[in-house]
């Protein structure tokens, strides 16, 4: 296990362990086309989507490449990918209509035979394009070699149908690597993959694999140089070498994924319940459940009112994200003035004069208010200095008091100095206050557990 | 000029034009190391960011590779770029202390040169480990063979100070590119990217690029196809060919980049001018300045209050990002439930009743109410279908009605129904929203200044 757990952070996640690739590892890369992505003004979403689902069914993936338009570079790249020894390309993107569209063609040359009309192709092609037609009106005689263009497919490929307009291709090449071509747009992309995995070419190079298991946990609050500390400890007694760990700040939270391959079940049960017994006050998912999951679960039945001044709507943004909310979101009031605080929120002007709009005090009528105003049963308050300007000795730049109360007389309060950016700030400040609400809410429902059960 | 501008969309921005590159262009790759980038678990930010910095620069990114930590991948990666005749290869990752941070090794196995210990970086890497070490305790000689590995330079390489802990190289390659090897953390990247532009090596391979110059055009409500449609029409009687063009949906908005070498400063302005005047309506920036900014000037010296119910607070959180907002941003309620229109907004309850909380009636009142409510000049007033569920015939998910309303009695109010998930409902709401802000606002000012004018 090397240290680099020790490193690491928000924007560099760690891994750590995992086997050494045995030779009989299935490689796979990825190879995402498009002259747009070079200029760094759009982010690919395709390399990341493929390497998760390749990662998913155990296929190492070795390299990712984007390379632009020109069937060179293409060209180039799968000469170097077959030259690494590589089992499985997969190709996003220039399966379109028009004259730069030249994935097929590259990829017959790479297979060294020559592309034939697939009649069906073009007729499939033809339907789909004349349902489009209204949207960008083409000529008969244009749309016809277009037509023609998409259904040229490498001999002894195996074609893909089309989701949106253009269609897909698998492509066997003898002493290199299977080929699996899919377009650009990633929704066609993502709907085209299990069509492409059911093909007899994926299905040959895929049959080695063993599919990765793999556990999730997350927690909050607990610095990272914790766990690294944590995993050095428990290799002392566990061999760790099996599992693939990698841990990962999000914003407040830490991730920790743990994958292996089919056998090493045990060990990955016993890490899990070594990091519950070391962290249990900072792990809060080990089902995968995000903190966002279980809040909609904890507050079915209940409602929320919210009343926000630093955070500005986000709370209630966040919260209102999922289809159904509104059952347990009531409302909300971003009260940034003081006179909104007071008339809103109703809370004391004298208040807001002796501890400061930015004060544990001020939070909690927040909450108060916000609970009362909206007729509810839990409410949170958020006062805080998000920045860049604003900041005192005595409240800092990210200074944020949060409370949560309920009609029970339940109170939860905290008022750290959170790091970041303004918006950094704004969103830690969200993602503690739901943590706040999470703790009161499942500590009421133990409390009801307990009274039903007396 | 290829007739791609025809397909395209939010994921799949298209460009058209742009002069062949010259056989005097500077070319380069960017290579990111690191293994989780491969799993997909991570989005890479260092290889978009270097490629807009490159492409500013008036430098051609050719490919963009990602390849895990293993030693062998980066070396490879390296001589396939080699033999692609690159000019500048970019590296981020593979700095820092550990065993397997090598790309310092690869790079110099790749120039064909020795390692060698840079004294007095060795003495600046102890002086900032020392900062730092009360985070990551480590043992003292640990720590000495960490540091002495970050100084090891390879021969006629020059360092670069290190940001967090990691030191940067440029390295010359005799018969190959130069390469500029850079820090992992996206922090460290950016803030050593002045410095590695300034070494002797860069200015080297950077004195022949002639910079690009660049327009941003942005438009609200207008088809892509229309653009499209607008650049084949232009095209019959102004040469673009010299003008990278790329369109691109962000929402519900139309981003233009205009991207020109020096010399087609006449045809990109004419090219403006010809858009200006065929598309006026939609038009709304040509300053590169982005409707936030254009909206937090409009603000300036009044006050806004909101009323927003399928939004959840998003308005408020947006107009709210940035700094010294709550100057103009008087507050906001997330009127969720019936219960809040009619409490927090006074929006009558037969309102409601007679057209539905959904209805342009209540957007209206709501408008009203949140100005009135938060004593402020302008008011706005959201309430739709955010879905999945929920869609009736006659008011189907994505049907958002929105209104301002001002306190000299101007108004005007929108019902689309938008295209979309959930999140893009929400988000699309915001943008229609501002976009009314910001045409009530504009009016409001051009008549001030007329009656000034008279």
């Amino acid at each position: 296990m090397s240290n680099k757990a020790t490193v690491g952070g928000a924007d560099n996640p760690t891994t750590v362990g995992g086997a050494d690739n045995p030779t009989t590892e299935v490689r796979a890369a990825i190879v995402v086309t498009g002259t747009e992505l070079l200029s760094g003004r759009i982010t690919d979403c395709n390399g990341p989507w493929l390497a998760r689902r390749l990662g998913e069914l155990g296929v190492e993936v070795a390299h990712l490449m984007c390379v632009g338009d020109r069937p060179a570079d293409l060209a180039a790249a799968l000469r170097f990918l077959a030259s690494q020894g590589v089992d499985l390309v997969v190709t996003s993107g220039g399966l379109g209509p028009t004259a730069d569209d030249l994935t097929a063609e590259v990829l017959a040359r790479f297979a060294g035979v020559e592309l034939e009309l697939d009649e069906a192709m073009e007729q499939q092609i033809a339907a789909i394009l004349a349902r489009y037609g209204h949207l960008a009106p083409m000529d008969p005689k244009t749309l016809r070699v277009a037509n023609r263009k998409q259904a040229m497919v490498p001999c002894g490929a195996e074609p893909l149908d089309p989701v949106g307009t253009a269609p897909g291709l698998v492509v066997p090449v003898v002493g290199g690597p299977t080929v699996i071509a899919l377009p650009g747009p990633p929704h066609e992309l993502q709907a085209m993959w299990p069509a492409a995995l059911a093909t007899s070419g994926a299905a040959a190079v895929l049959a080695p694999v063993q599919p990765f298991a793999s556990a999730r946990l997350r927690l909050f609050g607990l610095p990272e140089s914790e766990i690294a500390a944590t995993l050095r400890e428990v290799s002392a007694t566990l061999d760790l070498a099996p599992l693939e760990i990698t841990t990962c700040l999000r914003g407040a939270e830490l991730e920790i994924d743990i994958r292996h391959r089919p056998g090493a079940e045990a060990i990955c049960a016993a890490l899990i319940d070594q990091l519950r017994a070391r962290h249990s006050r900072y792990l809060f998912s080990t089902d995968g459940s995000s903190l966002d999951d279980q809040l909609a679960g904890l507050l079915t039945g209940r409602r929320i009112g919210l009343g926000e001044s630093c955070t500005g709507g986000l709370l209630a943004a966040r919260l209102t994200e999922r289809p159904g909310s509104s059952a347990y979101v009531a409302g909300g009031v971003v009260a940034y003035s003081n006179a909104a605080k007071t008339e809103l929120l109703g809370v004391p002007a004298e208040l807001i004069e002796q501890h400061g709009a930015v004060s544990p005090e001020v939070a909690a009528a927040m909450a108060d208010g916000a609970r009362k105003r909206f007729g509810a049963d839990i409410g949170c308050g958020i006062t805080g200095v998000a920045g860049p300007g604003g900041g005192t000795e005595a409240k800092p730049v990210g200074y944020v008091c949060l409370c949560v109360t309920t009609n029970d007389g339940a109170a939860l309060a905290r008022d750290p100095v959170l790091p970041g950016t303004r918006a950094e700030i704004r969103d830690r400040s969200v993602t503690v206050a739901m943590h706040l609400l999470r703790r009161v809410l499942r500590a009421a429902e133990a409390e009801a557990a307990q009274a039903t059960g007396a």
